[in-house]
């Protein structure tokens, strides 16, 4: 089964989504235009809105207003697209094609790209601090930040370079993406759920859920730049290896990374099981990373 | 008259940000060490900490609890360090001196400068979003970001890039610096103020106060580049001409810079003038950004 766009469950919220980024960068006139047309171009890229999707269904999950969270679900769309931006920076992976179009410091120029970046983070905290009631603002704010911090989003990508063209191990590796990638899956669903005021044992059920998901992510990502279509992922593949990029391919094979994509989806599905079948956007959700090829 | 540290009144906060600061990096191990250590150069180099002094006076003026206005004053110093370390990039201003050291990119490299600078802006929401009770958190966090973003701070800065070798009014260096300067002084006022539950009339008289000190902090640097001591101010000075740099002496001619500076440092006083003899401190603070030598 090979699936391109998410299924339809997914999409209703996708829409939503689409319009909420769009209106977010309406920005008055002491952002410089330049600047301006930057953000808009690296934030509005087509791209698959997994993180944002999953805090509006963590939060219908839970019981709450799916609204209430659109804030957050920008949040966290906000600081992915941020941290693609600064990762394809020539001083990082040096990548001139995401998305399907030039980088943005190809398409702008290197310190423009830096400044998006800087800009779309503060954007972030801008619209979870309008998350209402305050009180949940102020936790979902710290929660964000800790997720995007040294000990986890930037020290994860601080982790990668560092292991560039270094033997890792596998739980080297995880440990990398637990930060890199699978920190921000993980708030995700719990910003989501802590809008929707969940137990205690539901935001356990959905971090088990996201850490399984989000390493999967990586481990189908890794596979994607071996055996993927460049056309269909819109950005160069092949670079993992030629960057010396440990990855789980290169540790593990083929087809055992493959079969622990597999294991991850189902115990990230497994994880749901408190919810029944209300969960039933989360397991397609999965399903979609699992097979996705772009 | 030349001062090189503030005034006495001035130094029992600097301590407490001092101490403050250096508690305020202690990662755990999620952080990897060059990060960890890039990190802490760039936030604990020696600093005049004029920001976060701000945030802490002007809590205190307005009757607030200083200890609840750390967090605040933590971030803004965090803020600032981030924006120095991005601001020195080799695709920004290109400085190899700052703070009378390397500059991070120089004495690490590059992309750890990149993720230093992302790290501490992460940090900073992850402080503000600890402010008590979660309300005030939460109006923190949202003037914060606002404060720092594309139509601020870095929209200051990407319009200061856009400048160069461009002539430019006296308007349009005003508005550049009103963003890129003024408005992270504009915001540690308000955060101390709003922390102590500051009345409208306050919160207008700390921004007016706010705005000439920001602007007059501004027309001492360049004036500072032009005939300050490269020994005692840590970093290049003559760079800005060489950048084609718009400044005000290069505008308005050093002796109008300097009558510039005074007068705004007179009208900063003014506007504290509802505050009687308590705003001693924040009078203090003023004379010393027109005389300092740093």
């Amino acid at each position: 089964m090979s699936i391109t766009t998410p299924p339809a469950g997914v999409s209703s919220f996708r829409d939503l989504i689409e319009s909420a980024l769009a209106n977010s960068v309406q920005l008055s006139s002491d952002c410089p235009d330049r600047l301006r047309d930057a953000i808009e171009y690296s934030l509005l890229a087509p791209g698959k809105r997994l993180r944002p999707q999953l805090v509006l269904m963590a939060c219908e999950l839970c019981g709450g207003n799916v609204q209430q969270a659109i804030p957050a679900a920008l949040a966290v769309e906000m600081i992915h697209a941020y941290s693609l931006v600064h990762d394809d920076l020539p001083a990082m992976d040096n990548d001139d094609l995401r998305r399907g179009r030039p980088t943005c410091h190809k398409q702008f120029d290197e310190a423009t790209a830096i400044l998006v970046g800087d800009a779309l983070q503060a954007r972030a905290f801008e619209m979870v601090a309008q998350v209402q009631p305050p009180e949940i603002a102020a936790r979902c704010c710290a929660e964000l930040a800790r997720a995007v911090g040294s000990e986890a989003l930037v020290g994860g990508q601080s982790a990668d370079l560092a292991s560039e063209f270094q033997e890792c191990t596998l739980a080297e590796l995880e440990a990398i993406h637990r930060r890199k990638t699978g920190a921000l899956f993980r708030v995700s669903l719990r910003l989501g759920a802590i809008i929707a005021d969940a137990t205690d044992q539901q935001l356990a059920a959905l971090e088990d859920y996201a850490d399984n998901l989000g390493l999967a992510f990586q481990v189908v990502d890794d596979l994607l730049d071996v055996s993927g279509n460049e056309g269909h992922m819109g950005k160069r593949l092949g670079k993992d290896s030629a960057k010396g990029k440990n990855t789980y391919p290169a540790i593990l094979g083929e087809a055992a990374s493959r079969e622990l994509a597999e294991k991850l989806i189902e115990q990230a599905c497994t994880a749901l099981e408190i919810f029944g079948d209300k969960a039933t956007a989360l397991r397609e959700l999965a399903i979609f990373v699992r097979h996705r090829n772009t």
